[in-house]
């Protein structure tokens, strides 16, 4: 096996029984989660303050190690599909979701040298290097089940979101009608009210802006209603999805008598 | 084929392999969310009064695409149904739900010639063209499915709102005599409780109204967690009803008895 | 058939098909809805003071009919179980469940004339004359099939409404102790800490009481997080009676090549 | 039978027609339920100040009870398993959850002799004694139906929070930089979004933080829909094993081969 197989199974943890790979691949991820708490604790101005310099070395190394990290991807990616040509598997990896986001991850930090931006809001982004989890956990039955249940799904519920998008639309359109003359300064536009009626509809209720007027309670009420089935549309799609994929999963038994299979 | 006949196929999208057809469907429901879109804006005063003028052209063209259509729709009615006479048919067209809905959305335009009305507010009903996107949606098979899970479920749905009603009122009554006396500001009659039972059975909890007496309290955690219930019951009832749908949906299986599919 | 056998088939809608007795099960039934109208309107002042002349009228000719009802059903209830003796029968009717409910709808006419008590109050227990209208829906499969999933699953329900409890017992406690020194005017006891932990479990979230310290939103936290297992498991238990149910009731069909039953 | 295995039987309930085993369950169940009455009534300062001296007699009373109890546990605690030598068996007591529970509910007491603490917030870990109801109704198959299908879904219910926490981070960061600027008193760090994203999620919305700026109400809104999914995979979850659970209890079938019950 070749020095750039080595570094490509090392990466992508190919090699399940190697504890190398699987120590690259936590150690990566533990870069990451030390990252996420940076992120956190420097939203605290007393903890910033006095960690400064602290944070700026993690921030320093973590770049390097990504980097590190995305040249050696970039460099392997050829590996992963083997019959294309190079550049162009390369290409593949750099244009791919997780290689976008591989790139977003330290791209922040090499751009004030060349234009001026505001850091910290773009080093959010780096959070999505989080979804990398999600790989490291591929062996994981049940994380497997619930993707596998989002993905058959999918087209289901965005039917269903589709038909919440155009229930939103008509109530908060309605909404908007009967209660700005109430309360001009909640239901000031339409945008305010479909805000009302997201969180009537799923049924979160801050109370920064609710109906005043009989109508308007009344159509609330529907919606709070409505919403009820709302939810329970995506849990029965949800539901029939799971019973499916477990019986799918469960072993085919023989007879105890005859022993034949049932 | 008539050139009558030629124009029912294309408003009514018959023709799935024709593509003027998917054009006409597409380009009505295109001046529909234009329609929408313009609704939204003109809600936003700064954006309304430096549109004026723009915003009524659009309103202007609409009304006379959605005139055409109507007067096309109507006159091709009875292709829909040959079996009865032709103002049989129309009378039909103009009857149905969709037909009223695509009335609905032409006829304020012309009411202002005849007597004074808000504009504005009538004009909200226009949205209801929106669900004619469920129609350009019929050969989607989630919205279908869907469809057909809330037809199957109709008579279960409404026998657990009916439920829900008789436990609104009862709970709403006793809130009231429990509450008036403490709040008489807040839960003034009867109607201001029964605001308070939706927000509270359906978990939504805007905030604006609640118990502040120990009983109102214990029969509002009643009535909340008896909310988990309500919510469990329309889920189950979806959920069997989706499974089955999906069951027969699947693979055929064989008669035990003779071998053969059924 | 006797006189008394009539009134009893009247009374109890027993003769499906005989128009008089669903006329007099539905007239009841109108005399209990009307009475709930004017309880609603009662506490509107206003409406309530220009009315009080004929909300009073109403009021007596209802009692009039719920006392000759009453009567009849007490004279009449030897026939629903004709092995007792005629006053053990009667007795079992005046303890019934529903006996008790025809009592408390027109006890309170007439206790002012023994002694002073507050007579609203009492008259929103004639509310649960309401269920009433569950007899009047008794041919209906939906109700039925809800009552019986009900029915089936109580244990299970109760169940899952007990692990909340000791869940609600453990969190409020700590909350208390957590909340109690930072909010000594909100988190005042440990009943006020329940009152939260209620709201935050079934998720309605009025926010009139919530935690501010640190220690105390992670226990909020975890009990919202808690809510959605909480809401999943009713669900969980009645989705799968629901579906046992429905799959009994699915007729058993035959195979179309040999006939046998499948 | 020995003295010391009789002392066993009755404490653990072993003997299940026994009337005086039942009788020492439920004498120690009754104990820890007034001990939770009493750490309920002490918040109230009226009724803790009056009954200071009953509540302390309450208090110590329960004490000798559950350290008889817990000396007695220990002592034949190597009944339980009679292969490992006494010693061991007396560890694996002390050291199993339950035993640590016991020791938890006495020990706060014995502590004050040795060093000063507060005893108030060491004695609500004596709620957790509460859990031995689950041992009480052991027999109860609703209860244990509910713990099988929590212990089978375990592994799906976590994976399911892991993915809620990745969405709880990314959600509670971006938030943070949204709206920070906007609300610098409310979005102080990214804790605080983190309080708020745990709100949105699990529908609770208590009403004490929420966006104001357009994107970070189109943030909300997008994490309030995505909260209807995250109630509906618990609940499929737990209804797929509902219902599998509730199929193998069902009635046996017939191997289609040889006709026998299997």
């Amino acid at each position: 096996m070749s020095f750039k197989q080595k570094i490509y199974n090392l990466l992508n943890d190919e090699d399940k029984n190697n504890i190398r790979s699987s120590f690259i691949s936590y150690f990566i991820f533990g870069v990451i989660i030390i990252n996420i708490v940076v992120l956190f604790l420097e939203s605290y101005k007393g903890i910033y303050d006095e960690n400064k310099r602290g944070f700026y070395y993690i921030e320093l190394s973590s770049i390097i190690i990504f980097s590190i990290e995305y040249i050696l991807r970039t460099w392997t990616a050829d590996l992963a599909n083997p019959k294309l040509p190079a550049y162009r598997a390369r290409i593949n990896y750099i244009c791919s979701f997780m290689g976008l986001v591989d790139l977003i991850a330290i791209l922040p930090f090499y751009l004030p040298y060349l234009f001026k931006i505001d850091l910290r809001i773009v080093r959010v982004l780096r959070l999505f290097r989080l979804l990398r989890i999600l790989k490291l956990t591929r062996h994981h039955r049940s994380i497997n089940l619930i993707i596998v249940v989002i993905k058959k799904t999918k087209s289901d519920i965005l039917s269903t979101l589709f038909i919440v998008l155009i229930l939103l639309v008509l109530s908060s359109t309605i909404m908007y009608y009967l209660e700005n003359e109430a309360q001009p300064d909640q239901f000031t536009d339409i945008g305010q009210a479909f805000w009302w009626a997201i969180a009537t509809l799923t049924t979160v209720g801050y109370g920064d802006i609710y109906p005043v007027t009989g109508l308007g309670k009344i159509l609330s009420s529907s919606i709070a209603l409505l919403g009820i089935g709302i939810v329970a549309l995506p849990t029965g799609i949800i539901s029939s999805a799971y019973i499916q994929e477990v019986q799918k999963e469960a072993e085919p038994c023989n007879c105890p008598h005859c022993g034949k299979e049932i």
